[in-house]
């Protein structure tokens, strides 16, 4: 009867491709080590890019094979083309992920494509991935786009029809790309995806630039959906609004499922140990809400200004 | 088919009374009236206690004065005993509003009572009440205790059934004091006490220092709440965690329930100028969320880093 969900720490990926000031490897295998520690055993670990353009992660071939030493750690490694996942794959990578978005002009401003041609390069990588290669399929903009705005539902479903005829055992990360989505539109989007592809492997990408994260959270688990992206500290920031929050925190997510009884097997307060860390990193952007209100001390008498007269 | 919400501003009471300058009756009358002009019809907006326990709140009589020459405007002032109704009423207030909590440890804090004499203080705001005056019933730890933790669902039922007894026309708002309450335990509550207690009319009033203030509101209104408590730019801060944040922002709500298409009769955009004002005033602590990411600018391409290599 007890039910769980799997937290997958996109920080090192999503988070780190955000900050300039180049972390050591060993530091952000350590930063693993003790997320790992905390309970943490899924991670988008890094990214499989140009090096020139993401110096960032021009360590991905260490950072993955130092993940492949942690027992029963499940790392993805994203990879926008099929010549990155070919280099992904002759490094040992066991859990490809790719991204594309729905929106046209989003794509063209991520990967200089349309989405059919992401498609396309799909097909590719699937045809060079051997058969024990699993995939995650981020689709971004999947809700709202910074460009275009709303995204349509069906958009999204013609999108994540081709996807499932080309790779039906994926699992398929819906992606609210701008934080500006609501709990309706979520829990609406995954209900019909759901009805219309029975079977399929569901995730979840929350943003909470607006402050939605954890509302849209709870929406996709209350519509069925047991996977959810999150960025410990919040880190990455919004590509779209320079100083503003990005990604949901993670420390914030297993807060909401553990308080609700839901298992996670992740503790929050080594995270929030890790969270604080990142916090003072050069260059970083974070959010996240549960942190500074739990280093806030309690100072006990509520609101005594009421006291009778 | 049209739904809608009504949002109670409780900024001028809630945030102003944690506010030490004082601020001018001339300015909170201007906020109201800025407030207003954005389409809020209903305000806490003030309350009736012993002057020199809270300064701020000593025009309470010129405020609701005030208050009475906006053509349609709800205004409920709060009072936590007898005496202090008396000089509400006498003062032509109109919606009384009054505060308990379910947990002794906070009633006795707050206003040194134990519930049941406050519900008893109650019996006798409603005896000296003219048939016409309108009564709003704020049952403050209703979910979780900042002392006692996790409040029962039962106790807060057993509390609430009283209240009902004494005041079958009262408006009842299920208040989370300290912002820990999770959006399943939110929904389970508003559940059960409508099956209990039908025809009642409910509340929300939400506190967002955990974060998780708009997915208790989105939790609430999901089982059929319809009134929300809400305090312009988050004002008033956390009374158990200084620093941290208290009462959900009424930016935050407004958009939330704007971009669901569900009305509010209120517009964000003046709202915010609002709150960034008051954010500015001298021992303010504010929060909510949309304000920062509406004022970050977009910069355009998305993961430019990802860009393929």
């Amino acid at each position: 009867m007890s039910q769980s969900i799997e937290l997958v720490e996109v920080g090192m990926r999503d988070g780190f491709q955000s900050i300039h000031s180049i972390i050591p490897t060993g530091s952000k295998i350590a930063i693993m080590e003790a997320l790992y520690a905390a309970g943490i055993r899924r991670f988008e670990a890094t990214s499989f890019v140009n090096p020139a353009a993401v110096p960032q992660l021009a360590d991905a071939v260490e950072i993955m094979r130092a993940a492949s030493t942690f027992a029963g750690l499940d790392a993805q490694a994203l990879v926008p083309t099929a010549r990155q996942a070919e280099r992904a794959l002759t490094a040992g990578v066991r859990h490809i992920a790719f991204v594309f978005s729905v929106s046209p002009a989003h794509n063209q401003s991520n990967v200089r494509r349309s989405p059919t041609e992401s498609i396309d390069e799909l097909g590719r990588i699937i045809a060079a991935s051997p058969a024990h290669i699993r995939l995650r399929i981020n689709v971004a903009t999947a809700f709202d786009c910074p460009y275009l705005g709303r995204v349509s539902m069906d958009n999204t479903l013609a999108c994540v029809e081709r996807v499932i005829e080309l790779a039906p055992h994926a699992e398929i990360a819906l992606c609210d790309t701008t934080g500006r989505v609501t709990p309706d539109h979520v829990g609406q989007l995954f209900q019909r995806a759901q009805e219309r592809f029975p079977g399929v492997r569901w995730a979840f990408h929350a943003h909470d630039t607006y402050g939605f994260g954890i509302a849209n959270v709870h929406a996709a688990w209350m519509n069925g959906i047991k996977a959810f992206d999150a960025s410990i500290a919040g880190l990455g920031g919004c590509p779209f609004a320079p100083g503003a929050t990005g990604n949901v925190a993670s420390e914030d997510v297993v807060w909401l499922f553990n308080s609700m009884g839901i298992r996670t097997g992740i503790e929050v307060d080594p995270l929030l140990v890790v969270a604080r860390d990142l916090a003072a990193l050069p260059d970083a952007v974070t959010g996240g809400r549960i942190r500074e209100a739990m280093a806030a001390r309690c100072r006990g008498p509520a609101i005594q200004a009421l006291s009778p007269g």
